[in-house]
């Protein structure tokens, strides 16, 4: 079968078995994924060799270091996997659920009932276990799942494929629910991408090169975020202790994801008393600090920032500094040089943590609080599928609830209209 | 100016007002809508004359009737034009709304806030109310707009243009927070298409043709809908009396809106104690009925149905008839036919209410209702810019909510991640 006959008919068993999905009770998709679970546990050995091909594949293709650590799997990783879906089987089930059920005058009541959104399609790079993770989670909220996983861990994810869809038949349910594209071919991307007829949306995880370009060429909706240039505002009215914790913690804790800060902005009237502490800890942690003409009058040793600079999402010991003159100018620097993820705000004063709530535009907006939060677990979904940038649909974290739709439904007991 | 400048400087004067619209509070949004109403109500004279040049020009080009209809203004539909800004006015406003503020166990407070998707572009066909309408909506819900009227309404909708920026500037917000295109030339709605750097979504109003075109060529995501091919299915244990009041009132009570009823399904064992009143009120309302082969075995003067006939949303006093064995192949044709929008049972029976409830996959799903409630108005939205067919984003009627997004807010004290 050629590429495009295969994925055609990928998507057509997609859409078949979401029907099946959307009907499934909360115990039967449960039952699935603590299924799944065993079967991976049960199978670890054979997954760890189909890994073993795909690590030594990928030696010999020269991968980075940082690429094979992502792509290895061990005895820990494949027992976190199993635990990641019977943390998904113990999550309330959003489908079904009815909301804003109230009587109209015309004597009918009116309410939104969750349902699925139907097929997910999900692509991503190495690491196997968004596999079983992506899997899991689109079981959950009663959609089908098409995954394609990156072609260095094709051995891997075909692995998992087969437990998924051995526990999906446990369960008695369909076992193309959840189907993993079985060809490494790039051109099975680009079917899939044109498949709106069959798949609902598609979700992209990974650098932001494989985003945007699935995002121009989707020819449905796209569940994504682009990068992560997260700020830190610390206002005149900031508590000095306070803010030298959140401004060192939103940057060091992590310096690879998508919620770090990668620029801090301080009011000038402050600046000097906050650098006093924070600058030495970021020396010691080996921060690069690159600044605006004042903060390299205050500190010799901090380089010009340019533009670009202020721009660029780092993932690294690195961070751009700005001191500004009162709130509206750190408002109109993150207007313009924020993607919108996340940003905080460190202030003692209301008006001016309530101006920065209502008037920044991020999916995640913060007073006195670390970017670092901004997290499908710490916001308590429970899981995340991915951070959504945009503001059709799902925004910020998304966990199962951004996996679904709403209809509306109407009860009434013989009602007409007048 | 050429037409594509014209429109990218529409679309930025557009983006820049929505960042002051999205900070207005609710008292000057609405005197701002108020303000508006005034200055249509004091210019009436102006706007009939300008009405008046459309309306002969439209003659000259030999519109049909009831496109002239839709197109002439009068005393009444302008005071009925003031009369909707000022009930949106009176709507609750949706911006700043903060929803599932809960504390985590990270000591954090993590909330949604309501905020405007930002600039809102509308393409819509004859009616000039629209223009009032729309600008309304998306002025109230924060958002700028760019309105688009059908050309033969031009010089009707330029005049209400001029009406808006006046109560804008009057309430002291910017006039480009609503804009309308002052050129007929069909190059524009293409440029506007294409400006997703500035337009965030686009909601087409009009045939299924002007729809279909605005999706496939629109870079940005559109609310809409298609059809409404709209099911009543009678069930088994339906009540007599209320099936054929509802089959009635859903079909009759007006042919020419997307929630009416364009096919009727029957379960075989009521289908003809339920024929024997229903169908002498159709033939004396003059609907004509083209059925199944069971339906014509019991009256000879049913035309016989075809699959098209099925898949037509007849918006006339003409449906198609099915008589079907049980619900499942009730669920069956309408998830064959149906264009999603709106399916409606009667039955007293709680497992098949239940059953159709939740396995019908469309935007409105009722029971023991007539399927002309599925109305933003009926629902309680107290307005309506349309109604979504889709699942993505909004669903079903949509009022202000819809043209609004969410972001995460998160409350600290200081908090850092551990």
């Amino acid at each position: 079968m050629d590429i495009s006959s295969y994925i055609l008919e990928v998507g057509q068993q997609a859409s078949k078995a979401s029907v099946e999905m959307a009907r499934a009770n909360t115990a039967t998709k449960n039952n699935a994924l603590n299924f799944i679970a065993d079967e991976i546990l049960k199978n670890k050995k054979s997954l760890l060799s189909a890994n073993e091909k795909d690590l030594k594949q990928a030696k010999e293709n020269k991968l980075e270091d940082a690429l094979l650590d992502r792509l290895g799997l061990n005895d820990d990783r494949i027992a976190n996997m199993a635990e990641g879906l019977q943390q998904i089987s113990s999550l309330t089930d959003p489908i079904g659920t009815i909301i804003n059920l109230a009587s109209r005058p015309s004597g009918i009541q009116v309410g939104q009932m969750r349902v699925p959104l139907g097929v997910i399609g999900i692509i991503y790079e190495s690491r196997p276990n968004v596999t079983a993770d992506a899997a899991g989670l689109c079981l959950k909220s009663g959609n089908a799942a098409i995954l394609r996983g990156g072609s260095e861990a094709i051995h891997s994810n075909q692995a998992i494929a087969t437990y998924i869809q051995n526990g999906l038949k446990q369960a008695g349910l369909p076992s193309n629910a959840v189907q993993v594209i079985n060809t490494t071919d790039r051109q099975a991307v680009g079917e899939l991408l044109s498949l709106d007829k069959y798949v609902d949306v598609i979700v992209p995880r990974g650098g932001k090169g494989l985003i945007e370009r699935i995002s121009n060429e989707a020819s449905m909706p796209v569940i994504k975020h682009l990068d992560g240039i997260c700020h830190v505002y610390i206002d005149k009215y900031a508590d000095i202790d306070k803010a030298v914790a959140i401004a060192f913690n939103a940057k060091t804790q992590r310096y690879g994801t998508c919620n770090t800060m990668e620029c801090l902005l301080i009011a000038e009237d402050v600046a000097e008393s906050v650098l006093k502490q924070l600058k030495p800890k970021y020396d010691e942690a080996g921060v690069e600090i690159r600044g605006c003409e004042s903060s390299r009058k205050l500190y010799s040793d901090i380089k010009a920032a340019t533009n670009d600079d202020y721009a660029t999402e780092y993932l690294a010991p690195i961070m751009s500094l700005k001191i500004v003159g009162n709130i509206d100018e750190a408002m109109a620097h993150i207007a313009q040089f924020s993607s919108q993820h996340t940003e905080a705000i460190v202030t003692d004063n209301l008006e001016n943590a309530q101006r920065f709530l209502r008037e920044v535009d991020s999916s995640s907006v913060m007073v006195n609080a670390s970017t670092r939060f901004a997290d499908g677990f710490e916001y308590g979904l429970g899981a995340e599928i991915g951070i959504s940038t945009d503001k059709f649909h799902a925004r910020g974290p998304v966990g199962l609830e951004g996996l679904t739709s709403k209809k509306y439904i109407v009860l009434g007991n013989g009602h007409i209209r007048q």
